[in-house]
């Protein structure tokens, strides 16, 4: 039975009213140096002395807080946000200008000095630190925002700013970014670009490269591009920004974009369904786009397990009785009344079609966060279980959910949960699978199963995270020799010496087929 | 008054029924060749001689239909559109598959023999035909819709496939194309996505950056590059794509790509109005934002010398009295009902607040269609003035219609019309200039005025027509030293021997200034 507007449940959690990232936070110890973890060797980068540091200081000018060289300080930067990967980098940068940002690559690229470009360090991949000893060069300074044109949505800003900032200045001039992520409060647009971040609201509002505009990027040897445009429509020449779109600051910096934001929806509803096999999810998805076309902003799906390990952990329940799926359905809209309307009709006809087994809708603003949470917690909860490996897998919609019951059968009792959730909407499945600690025999049953078994369907192994540096011996999954051999002449055209986030994307030359 | 549902005249045009292209081919004459016209030199490429042919006939097999050497049958090959080039290229090759087009190239390049490759030759800058006597590869060939996902909205075809084809196809199965332009009827979606066209749909579907998720291309040097991907996300590498949307051919041949079509919408709603000034015509596009949110589809500005010139020329009527500007707002939904509650009420506001003067609205086809054609046809009227100089430019809307104002200040009795319509939602002005024929001195009053004009304010020179032949000389009015050299190292690094579509897009070495 849909209970419309009455949310049976209060959701609430332990970490009430906390973010979406908390877990991590609490896992506080230093992990094991990249360098002694896992096989890579370092590069014939040449080694920071106290000269290069006096340089740094004559460049940004101010020898404090712009060039950290104290280990306390330097630690945060070296360490990325799952905790998997540490670094030993012994300086940090912090550039408030493109002029400095060129200036610092320029000297380092002549030293031969390795540069590891940050963001908000909020990446999955390994991507945002130090292997070995990279100079950090944080962007956290460069975080103005210049200009906000309500007229056409277009928005220029520094690299640095915070995304969650990005939407609160937008949002008051009736705009909304095309991105949300969990990670919103610390990461920056300029990371979100340089990763090609996915989200929320892809579904929606589509996908970096159609939404940046323009961007400004240093290249290795200090070399300032200014593909910037403050247009949609604008075809002078060859699109070169969208080189630095995804590519992970390993072909350039990227120190100022332009973004196109879309009107602000001013009516917002969550709706949390309950369906009894995968198959109903896919025609629910289907229903969903014709039913609620336009105002479908985001459609996702969790499975039984994701569900529980979510609520159990963080102590939050469920607006509706157990199903072996449920999928969260997000609308935005311009009218309060039509999108009400719309939705009760979906909501309606899939339950009457019997797709839809229970549900219930809000649009309350608690309550819409409280939904969204059995969602979003979904990750660190199954962190709690000892050891999660995670895949970031796109698939096409027919087998989406088949890799998880190969992996479930395939793992049986070494895993503690197999699950799968996510952007049903784009595609994107994230498959987790969590046990007590890592071993070598889960680890052997996964991989390379889980990406041959990508890699048969023509999936992506990394739908959204990008590679970084724990994916890059996976990229050859999804990436055939010819690709890949253009991928290294753009490196070696726009970073000659190979110094701007080495160890990261590009994979050896030989592909690894043995893990 | 706002006659809501009573669409006072019934436009019609002697053309009745006609595709929106209907002009130029009326005027059949030959136009004089590129080499006589401009000042071009011709390349150190070989000429075609027979046992070239002979070896095109043993890689395409047919000796009659697919490779063409008849001077009557290669003759439309080399005139552009406009009729404003004409190459003497002696003969078009017509593949089939992928491996043709790598087979031809490779050959070509082998031979240093130029190609010029050419989809449904709708072009507007002399990107599409032969400067001298490249080879033509037609792409007529390579039309199989390979796949429809009605889940995903992913279409994978051949780049040859006609665009209103696709919207066909794709219709069928409650899809949209994501772009639609007047030239659907013949322009190739692989052209399309060369030249990154633009269209009348890109402020509701974004652009193609956004909605192509792979392509399928062939160097210069007859390497496949398989940049395929069904998926939406997909974080796997550099997103190399993107150097071949737009690049209009000098890259690489696009021959099979993705493209994520958006739900169609049931309900499409056309309202045509009349307003006193510029800036009022930006204030209604805010409102139109704002107040029909996710349901605008098009909004179009259109001047009054712009319409005056259209219902002269083609015998249409407006249905509205005589304004200083008009705008073309379409919506598309889900709900019929929804959306003309949301229009009305846009409309009546709109009227109360004194933004729009007087306006109709309409959902039947025919209706629609004829207002559309009120927009669609201007571009055809102005011609009938004898010669018209056409410029499509991107410019900030607090000075988007500045332009029109100083250049009939500016040529004064020189011109009879001086117009500007366009995608006022994207920011795109075509700014058309007619005369009775072109003469040095009109052409001198407006280059390069128009293109430094544009400039100053950061105005992009080609905002969707691209560069092609005819615009090469004022890219660095777009684009600085540094994106002009990293072009030419792209170029140099897929195209090393220069063979693919030369003369176009890349200027020469040393900025043009004085024109």
């Amino acid at each position: 039975m849909l209970l419309r507007g009455a949310f049976r449940q209060c959701i609430s959690g332990r970490h009430g009213g906390a973010a979406v990232r908390t877990f991590a936070s609490a896992h506080r110890e230093i992990p094991a140096l990249t360098r002694d973890r896992y096989p890579v060797q370092r590069g014939s980068f040449a080694e920071l002395n106290e000269s290069d540091v006096a340089t740094f200081r004559s460049i940004l000018g101010d020898s404090t807080s712009r060039v950290l060289t104290a280990a306390d300080e330097v630690q945060d930067y070296n360490i990325d946000y799952l905790r998997s990967v540490r670094g030993c980098g012994r300086v940090v940068l912090k550039p408030r200008t493109t002029a400095e940002v060129s200036e610092l690559l320029r000297y380092c690229n002549d030293r031969r000095l390795a540069v590891c470009p940050q963001g908000g360090n909020t990446g999955l991949v390994g991507g945002s630190v130090p292997v070995f000893d990279e100079v950090v060069l944080s962007m956290q300074l460069m975080d103005k925002i210049e200009r906000i044109d309500e007229y056409s949505g277009i928005v220029v800003c520094q690299a640095g700013c915070v995304l969650a900032n990005l939407e609160e200045q937008v949002g008051a001039r009736g705009l909304i970014m095309p991105l949300d992520l969990g990670a919103k409060g610390s990461c920056h647009i300029g990371g979100n670009v340089s990763t090609n971040a996915g989200g929320l609201r892809l579904v929606r509002y589509g996908n970096l490269h159609g939404s940046v505009l323009g961007v400004e990027a240093v290249t290795a040897e200090g070399r300032i591009l200014d593909l910037m445009s403050n247009f949609k429509k604008d075809n002078t020449g060859y699109h070169l920004k969208h080189l630095f779109i995804g590519s992970e600051g390993t072909l350039g910096v990227i120190t100022r974009l332009s973004i196109f934001c879309p009107t602000a929806s001013r009516s917002v509803n969550v709706a949390f369904i309950g369906l009894r096999s995968y198959d109903a999810v896919k025609q629910t998805f289907l229903a969903a786009k014709r039913g609620l076309g336009e105002i479908l902003s985001s459609c996702e799906m969790i499975d039984a397990p994701s569900l529980d390990s979510c609520t159990r952990f963080f102590g939050l329940q469920s607006p509706i009785e157990k199903y072996p799926f449920y999928m969260l359905i997000e609308t935005s809209g311009s009218d309060a009344g039509h999108d009400e309307e719309k939705l009760s009709r979906f909501l309606e006809q899939s339950m009457e079609n019997g797709l839809v087994e229970d549900g219930t809708v809000t649009n309350e603003p608690t309550k819409m966060k409280n939904i969204w949470k059995l969602r979003e917690l979904i990750a660190d909860s199954l962190l709690s279980d000892g050891y999660c490996f995670k895949y970031d897998i796109s698939l096409p919609l027919d087998q989406f959910y088949d890799i998880v019951l190969a992996v479930r059968e395939r793992v049986g009792d070494l895993a503690i949960n197999v699950t799968g959730y996510g952007h049903v909407g784009d595609s994107n499945l994230h498959l987790n699978v969590s046990c007590k600690r890592f071993t070598p025999e889960i680890y052997a049953a996964l991989e390379p199963f889980v990406y041959e078994y990508t890699s048969k369907l023509r999936g992506s192994v990394s739908a959204e995270h990008g590679i970084g540096f724990l994916k890059k011996k996976y990229l050859h999954y999804s990436k055939q020799a010819e690709p890949l051999r253009l991928m290294r002449q753009m490196k070696q055209l726009l970073d000659p010496n190979g110094i701007l986030n080495p160890y990261k994307v590009l994979p050896p030359e030989t592909p690894v087929t043995n893990h």
